[in-house]
């Protein structure tokens, strides 16, 4: 054994790189993880996920600056992916005895990276465009509140609640009632139970420090003027089909 | 006018019978309120939703009483529909310059009682079978997890941690992965943000106090003996369509 | 050593026994936790808190039951404490290289625990009286809201919001303020940032779902009749002084 | 009477200036509102809070421009500040038969607000320093932690894991142990529920993104550069009378 006890510990915790503990752990036999020995390469622990570019050129968008958007990708939406991938190797290597809070914990930060690289995906997937709401997604809207300015205005409204913290703003389409909803949301963690996002709005300051400072309104304004409805239409057809 | 300002007010802020309100404001012309008058009975606004009953016979299922079904059902499910109409109609009235932090609190109630509404439906729904998980769902989870038990294991343990307080355990079909994954949620708020529930076990206290306590595990395994995995299977398989 | 690599990483992550562990992580020389070697004892990483035991006779409360009462101390309070002592001890155990998630995660589970016992302890302090509130608190309360009935009201009704979920009721001394304030809590996590609890309703359902079931306003009622006010106007001296 | 009823209703809604409303409803007699009409102006809902100016020269901070402190100042502090005012004036104004979730989330805004309006205060008042710990918070430190490097190193990590997010990094007195211990809060909601604040690091977003982008670790940098240890030394010592 060429790992001294505390190595292996710290590796272990510090949740690096598993994969030679996972097969010695495994090689000494029984099941004392979480994850079975014959599936300690489930997918559900592999921690495999991989991030996407930006799937827009970040030099054209209006109000939002190309260093914002770079950041904003790099480190949040990266580091977002980059930590699930850690967490569920980390999940699948709790010993089965482990504390419930322990499970726990991990769960709840499998949570908050799931949803932080699932919404980023979809919000930068929404950007990029020329702002002008049109075809399904608009007719969809009028269904649920009567005009696009009536809901846009909640929406808005629901985004400067959230200024000077964190949060998203979602138009779902909500499953349960067969039509479009705007859901508030506190962080990464918070969503509706079963929708699928069509329009993102990410209120975490990261979004808009750097080129707005505190003006979360001029920031609301800049998403509006460069939302890819294209993307939000394509989105809400495959929902309908 | 048949109502004095401040009995209009007190009908107002209290969310109770709304609808005749709605109807004189828009008499007096104008658009004033998050709902546009063109909008006012815009879905979004209506409240409307109705309770559902129990999907089971409540005197038969294993270690769960007859009372304490009908409690969760009429009081937990029932209520939560309620509020949500209710908070849904006080949203359309908010006047049009209601200050951000007021639309959001009710945004944050709509997205509880929605939440309550709809997994307390999955829950009710997987409930009342015979335990004996096979078939589409089975197949789902062991490609995720590499066996059902090892699933089972952090699925039990996730609902552990919630022991003593609120929460839930939600098996979903994950769209970004393609494939089903267990998560954790704290309270009604939390959720993935893009799935389908296929298998719900209801944390809060109120799921199990009265039949068990502080006896969480008890209730835990109760829970898994009456799992009616047909309608988990059905949900399965209209999310692989 | 007497531990083979295994064992010794399935006890530390469990947190179980961890002062042997502690003692040979030091003699292998070098700070690679997150405590000091010199201070691997430090009171903030030892767990060494104790429950204790109910202020009053569990038999004569009105409208509270003794099984109810025990079984709330028992595994709610007493859980906590033990639970706390777990998470501090690990947290001293990390390696300083752990990732940061895994860091703030233990140190949110620490704050759940830490004011689970806190809330506890002043929460049964407070019960085991007959329920008239008059002096020190009645005075400071009139300070605040004008009269007690008022001040009743709104704590009330705050706790009838948390029916069917957790939380907490407190009146606090608020030394922002300098007077006494009544605050909502969602959770054990929530609490006024610079205040000293005076009086604590427990919230969450375990406080009365054996005996009232979803009956949160029959519970508040027996709460009220039990209020040990000789105690309230204790914690309220103290803090004037 | 000489407003209409639309106006009164968006008037008090609004939140804006409900004393003309105040004195009128009471004048109809009764006491309807959660504030008795004999404690209307009762300071608990009178919602008469004062921002605070900014306790240090920002021109004179190191690696934290005044750019970024006065919009910190003015926009978030002052901000929360001005809300919480309108949110206790609200709840003084609510019906009496008000929904519960109304009240609670009404409570959870003045919650949200309160701790953000005194943790800014902290936080401002421990800036302006020379970073160099001694005295009797030193002692109260290594007490409770072996050495200031060993605290320092859990502190800068808890900061770490809130990066991209909002929340706080608060060295509290708990009062229940009678010694300094830091504590993780996610919001401002959380906190320890029987402490005083001594050293107060801002996570939020809003105090950094302007000056360091994602670079939290270049913030925190510049924040124990910046610490006032005198004030922090104050604090502590009024703790300890």
């Amino acid at each position: 054994m060429d790992l001294t006890r505390r190595e292996a510990i710290v590796t272990l915790i510090a949740g690096a790189t598993v994969t030679a503990l996972i097969d010695a752990t495994a090689a000494e036999g029984g099941a004392t993880t979480m994850a079975d020995t014959t599936s300690t390469l489930a997918p559900a622990y592999r921690g495999s996920h991989e991030p996407k570019p930006l799937p827009f050129d970040p030099t054209k968008l209006r109000g939002l600056s190309e260093k914002l958007l770079r950041s904003h990708h790099e480190n949040n939406y990266t580091g977002a992916v980059k930590r699930l991938n850690l967490i569920q190797q980390q999940l699948g290597q709790l010993p089965k005895e482990a504390p419930p809070y322990q499970v726990g914990s991990l769960k709840r930060e499998e949570l908050i990276a799931t949803n932080s690289m699932v919404l980023h995906e979809f919000y930068f997937g929404n950007l990029g465009g020329d702002g002008k709401a049109s075809g399904t997604i608009a007719d969809l809207i009028k269904a649920q509140y009567g005009s696009v300015e009536a809901w846009e205005q909640e929406f808005r409204q629901t985004g400067l609640s959230l200024a000077g913290g964190p949060g998203w703003v979602i138009l779902a389409f909500d499953a349960h009632a067969q039509g479009v909803h705007t859901y508030w949301s506190w962080d990464h963690t918070h969503s509706v139970a079963w929708g699928t996002p069509l329009l993102v709005m990410d209120m975490y300051e990261h979004s808009y420090a750097m080129d707005y400072g505190a003006n979360a309104k001029g920031y609301i304004d800049a998403f509006f003027q460069n939302v890819e409805w294209d993307e939000v239409n394509r989105r809400a057809e495959r929902v309908r089909r």
